[in-house]
């Protein structure tokens, strides 16, 4: 994709951080005396993120939009173990802009600061000619962990089931949402809960491999082995999924979870020695293994993967 | 206007900072142990900020925006009298962007970076229907100034000459550039030079009451009047002009360096006792003075403004 190249050679141009980790990562991680810096920057657009249109289905959409302004960026500080801490946002808006909307997405993003603890701390709004709503987010850490910190050997995990915002965004896009497990779907897309908690546990039990599936669960995989230097091979029926998904998509529910995004799970690795802390927590599904070499397999059978895109633009 | 006010209802949303400065001034300012840690957020966007049609004059507008992109922020973390850090992007682009002016705008970025000392850590693109820059900056003070400190008696002071860059968006504007010392306006415009040592010397030497004038000479003495509770009086013939300000634009100078927007320097106010010491300084000019009462007076009469609009949209 022309964005993907056009990000490796716009980093070409800045310096290194010294001491920490730069662009490439969930976030960004700047090492001070004792602890890590982090700090991301995610962004909602009409029409690549959400339609208009889905107000229909859902009259509180703009306050959904502000829960995952938040959610999703404190997805990329957990992932790399941190607690996130001060937020700024800048909104862009059309001159016709609708103010109900507006107040209804700020209260979606304080109840967000709430659930998550953050303080938003400033931000701006411009005028322009399309909508787009941006949130930085700082965080800390003691420890960090990345996406290219596997090693051979190791077993590879996710946090919860997946393929649920995926099959909640396709619902949507399909103008009609008819029964409880769809309604549920949607909402999975509509309001991530990336678990800050899990992902310091993690950190706190040695973890050093960590990465948030928003891409998709195998694009994720293929992320972690490509950065990490190791080989991954996924059991395919081994990957968690709701009985919700299960039921409205039958067939299709497992290509949903394996390649579907925004779910905001953590996918990580570990060695051996912690096998029998992680197999006792219920939130905690093996899925695969690291070994030496290159690639991405499926059932031990080489894969072909690209990151998850909303509208398929 | 509609987004001021929108600003407003959204804040009320929040929760105030413990211990900092909130959503209102330059930069937020979140007291840690023995500092402030200091955040801002800046965008730039099509038609509000710059025009496409802009490049036919001028080759390099994409690198002048990669470095205004900066330049604004650190501008805000300087006026609290801040040393900026880090800094992290977000860029909405639309489907057939050009490639070669995002690497331009990125070079301008990578320039602004190493010319103002700070760490570009991260960033996304995201795709849009319009052409959205964002960057969010950190920054860190021992002190920080704010434009709600300043007390009745104390002498009101700009850093620099005013209008240079709303003379320089005018002379776009007309689609020509004639003269040298309309392409210096037109760069002062493009390529803002904020002043960390200007700032932090004011801060060491006491000053408590700062705030760029973004938004205009006149409207930043009337935010400093409105939020600190004073009352401000300008003498029109001290606010100092560049001599490419007088040459081109004659009688019409002295209202762009009243009203104009985006010159970047710093206003500020101080007591009577370091008077001795900032008289002696080529680029402190004495510009006026605040009294109890409230409002804002020019040359004795009072003076309404509104905040700068580049396109007066």
């Amino acid at each position: 994709m022309k964005e993907f190249r056009l990000i490796e050679q716009i980093s070409r141009l800045f310096t290194k951080i010294e001491g920490g980790i730069g662009i490439g990562d969930d976030a960004a991680a700047i090492k001070t005396e004792n602890e890590y810096q982090l700090i991301t920057v995610d962004t909602l657009t009409e029409n690549t993120h959400y339609r208009k249109k889905w107000t229909k289905l859902l009259p509180d959409l703009y306050k959904t939009l502000g829960w995952k302004l938040l959610a999703v960026s404190v997805s990329d500080i957990a992932s790399m173990g941190g607690t996130p801490l001060t937020a700024v946002v800048s909104f862009t808006l059309k001159k016709n802009f609708e103010e109900k909307e507006i107040v209804e997405l700020a209260k979606g993003l304080s109840s967000a600061c709430n659930y998550f603890n953050v303080t938003l701390a400033g931000g701006d709004t411009v005028r322009g000619n399309c909508e787009v709503f941006s949130l930085t987010l700082t965080g800390k850490s003691t420890k960090v962990m990345t996406r290219d910190a596997a090693k051979p050997g190791e077993f590879v995990a996710v946090t919860g089931p997946c393929g649920d915002a995926a099959a909640g965004l396709k619902i949507l896009e399909s103008g009609k949402i008819n029964t409880n497990d769809e309604r549920k779907l949607v909402r999975k897309f509509l309001l991530p809960h990336p678990s800050v908690e899990t992902a310091k546990k993690l950190a706190v039990s040695g973890v050093k491999c960590c990465m948030d599936n928003s891409d998709g669960l195998l694009f994720t995989c293929r992320e972690i082995a490509l950065k990490s230097g190791v080989s991954i091979n996924i059991h395919s029926e081994r990957v968690p999924m709701s009985k919700e998904i299960k039921t409205v998509f039958k067939d299709e529910a497992l290509n949903l979870a394996l390649y579907g995004g925004e779910d905001f799970n953590l996918v990580f690795t570990f060695p051996e020695n912690l096998k029998n802390i992680f197999e006792k927590e219920k939130n905690i599904f093996i899925i695969g293994k690291t070994a030496r070499g290159t690639g991405l397999y499926l059932d031990g059978k080489p894969v072909q993967v690209s990151a998850f895109d909303h509208f398929g633009g």
